[in-house]
């Protein structure tokens, strides 16, 4: 457990999920060693100031000299661009890798600029929180939370070698590990991620420019429900920009399912149907019960003393 | 503040709020005593067996008798049979009020079945969990929450003292107080709540339906943002059914407008507009900073340690 992985990694962008992975390799020693690059020079200066480095740059071609791991933590937007702006500089078997919540096309930009001789594996930590920057960060962010591989399904044995070596990094980095077709992550993240986050954004704005209801009192009375939104819609703007167009197939295509059941859901509600609504509702709830079976809770400490988060109940 | 408010407290339906009223009540020397009528026998044991009554039966009338305060803590629906089964009952001069989530339709149903010499005060306690019965509740639900009373806008003196007893009331389990018009109270609460829990109840279900999807997927990766939709949407089925079905033209109108935005959103990703969306995304994070702000994280002490909720965040 103690031997590096990997002799350097490069990490490009040190944000929330850049900083936590300098900190979880380190604290792990899952690396050698570690450069940090990003093109904030404020940012440059915190990653600095909190030690997250042996190097930290704003030259990509310098963090990613020599490394055997280079990770893109950026917005999913950029990403083709910065592949291509360090594909001149990568090691050859080197292993290519990032973090964004889109598969599909980043899988499209490794493949458009990627030298050949680098093994280039997308890749996801299903992890994060609402803040943002370099400080933000922490070594436990990834712990007992899933990452996603979506390397090529076609692959040699070098390449398999390749995919192994980045699973046992995650794992080491306390991470469940899962690999997975590009196009499969991307639907199933639009579902589990992408469409929360589009519905959360959409129902704090539209709580926003209600002219009968302030927004004084939309925040005072939000424990009802709508604070669990309103921290969803906290998350950074520009990353998820990036994430609803690189994934628009699929978001999409979901919002259709989602937005044909409102209208069911609405007529049932006008026409009084309480049947129809209770069986809904009673269905949603076993659902629940199936996410906490699975575990889905049990990184999360204050589940269970959080008692703040939605309505009343009653005794039926 | 040692001196009880009301010598004896009824409370209809014991479920998490009806067992957290006793228990805040008595904690905080609220009442001088307290009776509890529910329907359920085995809520009625589970009752008995926590303590939480002086008395506990399954008589109404019993119950409600000499009683200076009786608060309906059952499913909005039921509200209006039970008003009516207790009304030749009522002490003159008793206050009678609610915890329910629409408050118009309970206004009404006091109209219609109270006896003249009560004071129908109804109220609700912005205040849950998504557990339910006897044995979910705790005494400091109500800490730093806010209750909101909706009594009739014409009132006498006498009628004023009994709004301002049961404010006091209120404030000693540890709530704010808000007075506000009925019609208004269930036009924020569409917004805050009822909305956010329409539209959660929605996603799961829309989530559990899709066929390239697996369930176990969706549980599997809900830390995604889809995680929090779970949790809403595991309230109580028949509490909610009543709450849509009563509070309709304004669960309907906001539902609407939220409807109008979701298909502007949807074009502005169809159209790839990404500065329409980081706009939008950018304003929905200085909502979140004002209910921090507000500071209705506060009676949340985990807030700020669940790092788990939502989707990485990475560098702009």
């Amino acid at each position: 457990m103690t031997d590096p992985l990997y002799d350097k990694m490069a990490v490009i962008g040190c944000g929330l999920i850049g900083s936590s992975l300098a900190r979880a390799a380190r604290a792990h020693g899952a690396v050698g060693s570690i450069a940090i690059a990003d093109p904030d020079a404020h940012v440059r200066e915190r990653a600095t100031a909190l030690g997250l480095g042996d190097l930290v740059t704003g030259d990509l071609a310098e963090a990613v000299a020599d490394a055997d791991l280079v990770v893109l933590a950026t917005p999913v937007g950029v990403m083709e661009a910065v592949a291509a702006a360090i594909a001149p500089h990568l090691k050859p078997g080197a292993t290519l890798s990032d973090v964004g919540s889109v598969k599909g096309a980043v899988a499209q930009a490794f493949a458009r600029t990627a030298p050949a001789g680098v093994f280039a594996i997308p890749g996801h930590p299903i992890a994060g929180t609402e803040l943002s920057g370099p400080d933000a960060g922490f070594a436990e962010l990834f712990h007992n939370r899933w990452t996603v591989l979506t390397p090529p399904a076609v692959r040699d044995a070098a390449f398999d070698t390749a995919v192994d070596r980045l699973t046992r990094f995650w794992q080491r980095l306390g991470a469940k590990v899962e690999v997975m077709d590009d196009r499969h992550h991307d639907l199933v993240l639009a579902v589990t991620s992408h469409l929360p986050h589009l519905i959360a954004y959409n129902i704090v704005g539209t709580a926003a420019d209600l002219e009968e209801v302030t927004q004084a009192e939309v925040m005072k009375f939000s424990a009802g429900g709508f604070r669990d939104f309103t921290r969803i819609a906290a998350s950074d703007p520009v990353m998820w920009r990036d994430i609803f167009i690189a994934n628009k197939d699929a978001v999409l295509e979901t919002l259709g399912r989602f937005t044909e059941d409102l209208q069911a859901l609405s007529r049932a509600i006008r026409w009084g149907e309480a049947d129809k609504l209770q069986e809904l509702f009673t269905r949603t709830r076993e659902i629940r019960r199936g996410v906490i079976a699975l575990g889905q809770e049990s990184a999360e400490p204050n589940f269970g003393r959080d008692r703040s988060g939605s309505e009343p109940d009653k005794p039926a």
